[in-house]
């Protein structure tokens, strides 16, 4: 099975009302995701506020989750820095930890091109002995990543795999389709909540939806329809979801990082997973108000 | 059966080479059409150039396709324009000629929010008797339209249908989601070529592919595949039309107009349903060896 | 003295409450403009709402602007439209009616690349008989006008003047490089209310200022003091000016059309030139407490 | 005399073949620079390459530049990182080292709106007691810094400069309009090569053009016209500047990382003043035809 294969949720980071680590409710959350039946845990990804994270923190989130997950599921690790040999840093001390592969973005605050996205991924992969797996997250850095170089990198063993949060829907069908071309040397990867029924349909291995950190148990449903091709199955389940979701559009007015990251806490601390939805500054936990609305619909798909 | 269920290709319009119509490339192309299935025919869309024509040509266009169609399928007629008045003047004249619905975007050139956008649609639905099409197509103009927006729109009667070819998946599912909880007051189809059959799964009801107008017993036989829950058979059949979806990335380095109809066209005079791949000054016809490069895979789908 | 020197107010277009045109408020304006020095008029740009206008309105306003006018100062009209030969027909029917020049946007729905947006320009250029000046105004179209094209058209004698409303300072300036290493074959202005004093430093010839409707008189003594090359007193009034231009931001999430236009036509109502600040469908007049807003600051800056 | 007062050239950071630092040249561009005449330095900017160093390089060029400075012009140094503690760290260790002020972007790769950013700066100010600026620079980051958060931030004394390299010629006036309705807490720089001469005319203290690593002395002449308000000459000066400015134009087809930076370091390097042009990886080098081009163009406006 490839390293992008089924359910893989980025995992939430608790934190503490004084913004340290809450290690407790990291291993609780490990837990409920692991005996939810998710095929692998992503740390350290947006979802998981990365970019709040010192150095120190992140290592620390990787060795907790790769000790809970216990080599029940592999655990994939996040590298966000802005170039190659910064990553690199990042990279080098998760496969130490026992990292099963790396995610990387193209460069942040550089400006490059695709030539020079295409060097910045091998300068990465000639340093690690693990694989690599490319995000696609445009919205968080200046380049969507082409579907020629990720093909070429997949031929040439740079990459095995891509994440797609790039919302977009006809290149992520026609990566797929040059993929499958190329003899497959990717595993490809929706990042996106909602539509995880029609991308496995059309040829994704796997899901990384932050919302799993709330339902991983319907996630995995889901992709168990997809996998025996019951894809009405899989469409009812994966609608049921999208009613959940609607939590990450309770919070209005909000950051990109701080609505739906907040909501999926906020359930996930009314679940009892976590113990609070604390949020890195400057990012506010959600409201009173905020935190009712979202267990109400918690509540109206039946989880609560 | 709603307004845009089914196969819906926006028509081509073919040109002379001094730039005049050529209605009987017009209508061999409808027939092609026809009797290849489909369920409807959209004029003066994107696809059709209608920003290229003059109002005389708009409705020598309407009134040429309707004609041709002969009541076998209704046309529904675009209606580009700036704002709310003068896009009225062109659907009153659309409706005389016999139009089924007419397709509508948001002001162009303008700057508007979201309240004066759908007090847009509404001045536009009170000054026609026929049915109205938002087109979500913010490449071209300002604005995305929103979901909630559209709904509230459905549910007050002002349109009937959205034709989404906005590229955000997120977004489309979220639309057919909330749609369905408002009771469905909307036909909402796909202007994407490449995901027909994962968004006739999660939901559209038909799909406007441009390129239909090479292959439509190909989108018919998807559109067959998915109505009679065979999600396997339509995403082979999808897999098989995106092979041929790769003649619009033949031509490199050319406008966004340029490309894509430029090889749909060519496509079509090379299976001899319209005369020749003229443009509409100042885009100019693909070249010689273009031309051979989208003939080539053509052919290697098997169409020729 | 070429087409686009001094101070060249792009004039707003007043309605009645029914939506109709106010002529006779349209004439006080024109006087007020031309009395308080102006050295052009500019009618039909985004400042006169021209999106929001039947074909008829447009030629109603031109002419009584022109006639208005009386031959004191040249009379510029703008012919926004989706391509080349529907704005060729608005441009022979100003050119008919007395118009010293036109001004053409880049295509609009259309997505052309800048080969075929210059001979957009070189359609239009070919179709009639006045000077054509290049409005460059991104936020309103897909595309950015390019340096080397417009330079290039200047050459041909396709333009005569650019209008930037581009908000890109560094291409502004290195369009005014490049014009001058052209031996200046194009007349360039800027349409940003704030920078006429570093505009006109660095080599703009006029300004097309909306703000100009409300105080004409401030603008002309900015321009007569860079005339002279007493910078700091065009500086001192430019800050004066920038003060008023504060109007512009009184009216809070509002649209781009909506906010700006809203405040020029209360603060004319305030100062007795126009008889109210009504504003075509579907955009709404300022609300009370907008309109006391705008007033205070006029006030404040000495012009009430 | 404030912080970013003057001219302070971004200082390019030189590297050997190898892809190590080449400190030597490092010492004759400071030389190059102070004797030039510049009021300061700013290390570790988007020039410098900060993205492509280390830690550890980061720590030797500051270290090398404050010695080689010598108490002789302030340095000031960049931070570039996700968000606020990983910023916080570099600050803490530049400000051991000797740094006069820090600058500090908007946060990168995560998505914050204005309140969080408006913390973001207040955690690192508290962090620290040496002079904050904000660095907005939206081309590299998710987002643009608003007016009032700076004038606000400055009132409250978290901030003492903005260096703006946001391309937005209004919003850089209204900021300096704003910041002198408050008191002037704010020193404003602007970061574009070509506009020094407009933008100190209407209230810039100082400019950090990246183009000034090849001609400190062009660009302290220019300030010293506008310092004794000789308008012309300054905007004279920046006009033989702009000639120079089309090196960045030489090189075509390249990233935004390497045209620019790697036509200034050809430049130096032809100059004598650093010993060669060499890019961090993933960048190349220009090649010899576009080192030619450059200095073709240094050779033009008579530096060589």
């Amino acid at each position: 099975m490839s390293i992008l294969s089924g359910i893989i949720p980025p995992v939430l980071t608790p934190f503490h009302a004084d913004g340290s680590l809450d290690l407790e409710s990291l291993d609780t959350l490990v837990e409920h995701l692991v005996s939810g039946g998710v095929h692998g845990l992503f740390v350290l990804g947006s979802s998981g506020q990365v970019a709040y994270l010192t150095d120190e923190e992140r290592d620390t989130v990787v060795q907790r989750v790769i000790a809970k997950a216990d080599d029940r599921v592999p655990v994939v690790v996040g590298t966000a820095d802005l170039t190659a040999r910064r990553i690199l840093a990042h990279a080098r001390r998760a496969q130490a930890q026992g990292a099963a592969a790396i995610v990387v973005t193209a460069p942040l605050y550089a400006l490059n091109n695709a030539a020079e996205i295409a060097d910045h991924f091998r300068i990465i992969a000639a340093g690690v002995d693990i694989p690599l797996i490319a995000y696609d997250v445009p919205v968080r850095g200046p380049a969507k990543l082409g579907r020629d170089m990720l093909v070429q990198l997949g031929r040439e063993g740079v990459i095995a795999g891509v994440k797609d949060s790039s919302g977009d829907d006809v290149a992520f069908r026609r990566l797929v389709d040059a993929n499958r071309a190329a003899g497959s040397p990717l595993s490809i990867s929706t990042g996106h909540e909602v539509m995880c029924d029609g991308m496995l349909l059309v040829g994704a291995e796997g899901c990384v939806p932050g919302l799993a950190n709330v339902d991983p148990a319907g996630y995995v449903r889901l992709h168990d329809a997809a996998q025996r091709g019951d894809w009405e199955a899989a469409r009812d389940e994966q609608d049921r979801i999208n009613r959940l979701f609607e939590i990450a559009f309770v919070p209005q007015g909000r950051s990109g990082d701080a609505g739906g990251i907040g909501a999926f806490k906020a359930a996930c601390a009314a679940l009892g997973v976590i113990a609070s939805g604390t949020m890195p500054a400057p990012i506010e936990a959600l409201s009173g108000e905020e935190v009712a609305g979202v267990e109400a619909i918690v509540r109206e798909v039946g989880l609560l």
